[in-house]
Order: structure tokens, then sequence, then C-alpha cells
């Protein structure tokens, strides 16, 4: 259950995201916030990016839902750390959450650490997890006009990934309506057409992301 | 922004959906809410529920959104009264701004109302709106493992549509294990495959849906 909340909450969250950030820059790990509906394919993704990244970087995983650990379990049976969130019934991961899962995890033995954020294109804008970048998936079954009605996610992701791509004929998905919506929302976000069960399109997307590792490695991170 | 809220807040809710549900009866509107993530085609779902039943039933439609006005467009552009709520950031909708919507509708002249929620599958699940049943819609490309992760939304609805079902071949969607999972998380709600978009399926739930308008009206309203 919600409601608009205090901005007591989220100076708290903040407070540990900041604390959570400085930990992740002292540790040397990279840490992406991954955002999506329920079903757009974010475990896929992040076993995309485990696959194309994982021979370069030391990859782990924080899954966060409701309720379950089938995410955790599908990301372990491929040998990478994966620790999983229940939240109860909150639609969203916060910063104290982030921090116990982190405490299982041995932090300096990592390049990259991926969090699944709850399924939601609400809740979970509001929230700094202390990560580097926030990142969110776009499905294509789930339609172009996603951005006029949840602008707040498109607004705070660096990055856009829209899967499910091999089923834009299927769809009646306007690709150039929705490049034109986040490109007013978000004029710096690439987008990144994919299938990630398929790995269409996956390179790209770790090409970048492996960019920002190296500009954060290198002390130009934003 | 969203957090774990006060009993309070819940009861204020539960107290207008009772005023909410007692506005309804007395003027003789079956009210329904559609819950669903975003782009599992709840607008789609309600033009198929129109085309059913618009020439049996006088309907009006209430579109929740955290912002744009695009589905009530959709709706009214088929002849039908469509009131549109923005949540600012809200994930659901709560049964004052039911109260509000309505106030702008001629109740005594409507069979049917049709409440769109936000596209959510945690929050709407625990704010009453007055309503005489919730349903929600799991689309295909979502995938079955959903009711493992919001088993909530499953327990909550007295009916559960499965919207793209003409994809069903081409995701990965195990049926047989969806219908155990939900079955057992709400053994009385009745699973009905639908492509909305292409009005395959329809008429079962629309059938559905006419039994228990009719119910209603014959006083034995669950």
């Amino acid at each position: 259950m919600r409601v608009d909340i205090a901005k007591g909450i989220l100076e708290k969250n903040d407070g540990l995201a900041a604390e959570n950030r400085r930990m992740f820059a002292e540790s040397g790990v990279f840490v992406v916030d991954l955002m999506a509906s329920p079903g757009a394919g974010k475990t896929s993704t992040i076993l995309a990016t485990i696959a194309a990244l994982r021979d370069r970087y030391r990859i782990a995983v924080i899954e966060g839902d409701i309720a379950s650990r089938v995410d955790a379990e599908k990301i372990s049976a491929h040998g990478i750390p994966a620790v999983q969130i229940n939240t109860g019934g909150a639609c969203h991961l916060e910063s104290d959450m982030i921090r116990r899962a982190v405490a299982t995890l041995d932090l300096v033995e990592l390049d990259l650490l991926i969090i699944e954020n709850v399924g939601n294109l609400v809740c979970p804008t509001d929230f700094d997890l202390g990560e580097n970048a926030k990142v969110m998936i776009l499905s294509v079954p789930e339609g172009h006009d996603k951005p006029y009605k949840y602008p707040n996610i498109f607004q705070v992701a660096e990055a856009v990934i829209l899967n499910k791509y091999d089923t834009v004929s299927f769809f009646d998905f306007d690709e150039a309506e929705f490049r034109e919506v986040v490109g007013s929302l978000n004029p710096a976000a690439p987008i990144f057409p994919m299938a990630a069960t398929k790995g269409d399109g996956v390179d790209a997307w770790a090409a970048w992301l492996t960019d920002r590792i190296e500009a954060a490695r290198a002390g130009e991170s934003a």
C-alpha cells in the first residue's frame, strides 16, 4: 500500500543513497538500477548483459520483487552471485534494502552490480539507490504511447532499452513517434532496440555500458 | 512517490469507497475496476467490451493515468462518455478521485461504469474504489511467472483476462503453469484468454460481465 509521501522519507533515502554511492565508489564497483514494467524483460536483459560482459567484468545482481525468488534463481543458474530482495508490498527498492543486500556480497571483488528494481513504471523513479546510472526498459508490446503516460521514468533514465524489438512488426508500435516523445522528454538518452532473449541488439547496449564503467573508473563519472 | 502507508489512509479510503458503493447501487450502475501493467491492453479491452455490450447497456469510462489524456480521447472517439483522471505521481486511483470523476457523469443514465486504473500490478490492489468487481488483465508478453511475483493482484481480482493471447506461440508462455498458479491463488476466478484488439475471446468475458451485472440488478450482488 502506498500514498504520496512526506518529504522526510525521500530525504532519509537520499542520505542512505549517498552512503551507498560512497561505498560503491570506494569498492570500485559500477552500479546500474534497471527499471521497467512487469514482464518487460528485465531479467532477460540482465542475462544478456552478463553473457556480453562476463569475460571482461566480475558481475553480481540484486533482484527486487514483491515476492518469490524466481529471478535470483535464474541468475544464479548462470554462476553469477544473485541476492533476492522481497519487498513484501513495496513497489520499489530503497537504499536501506540495497545496503542490506550488498552486505551479503564481496563488493571489492566486483566490477559491475546490476540491480533489478520491482516491476513498475512509477514508484522506482523517485528513489535514489546510490547507483551510477538508472536505465529503463520498455518492451514493444507495452506500446509506443507509454512515454506520454509515464513521463518521469523516461526522464530519470540515462538510457532506454526497447526490448522485444523482434515483435515490432507484430504489434502496432510506432517507433518514430516513440523516439520523438522520448527525445523530447530526455534528449540525451540513447535508445537501444534489443531482443534480449535472442541476443539481438545487445552489443550496442553493452558497449554503452562499458563506456560508462570505464569513464567512472577514469574518474569521469557523471 | 510512495511508501508503506499508515492504516489511517486505507481506512479513510475504505470509508469513501463505502459511500461510492452506496451511490453506485442507488443509481443502478455496475462498476468494474480494471487493473493491469502498463501496456497490457486495458484500453483495448475496454473498447472491445464497449463493442460487445453497448447495444445492451449504457456505458461510461473513467481513465486513470499518471499523465496525459490519450486514453480518454480513444474512448470518447467511440461516442462513449470518458473522464480522465491524472494522478500526478500516484500509482493507483483512490475513492475520492472516483467521487470527483463521477460528479461529471449522469450516473442514473448509466448501466455500466468501467474504471481503468493506473498501469501497475502493485498499488491498485489495496484501494477499494466502491466498485462491484475488480478484474485484472495479464498480457501474454509479460510472462507466465507474474502470479509468483505479484500474488496480491491475482488474489483480489474476481476474473483474470489473459490478453494478447494471439501471441502465445510467439512468447514462451506456459499457460498450464499460469493456470495452475492463478488457480492456487484464487480458485474461483475465471481466466479469459483474449486478443482484445482483434475481438477474439471477448464473448466469454462479456457473458461473464453480463451475468454479474444482471445478478447485481437482481439483488444478488456479491
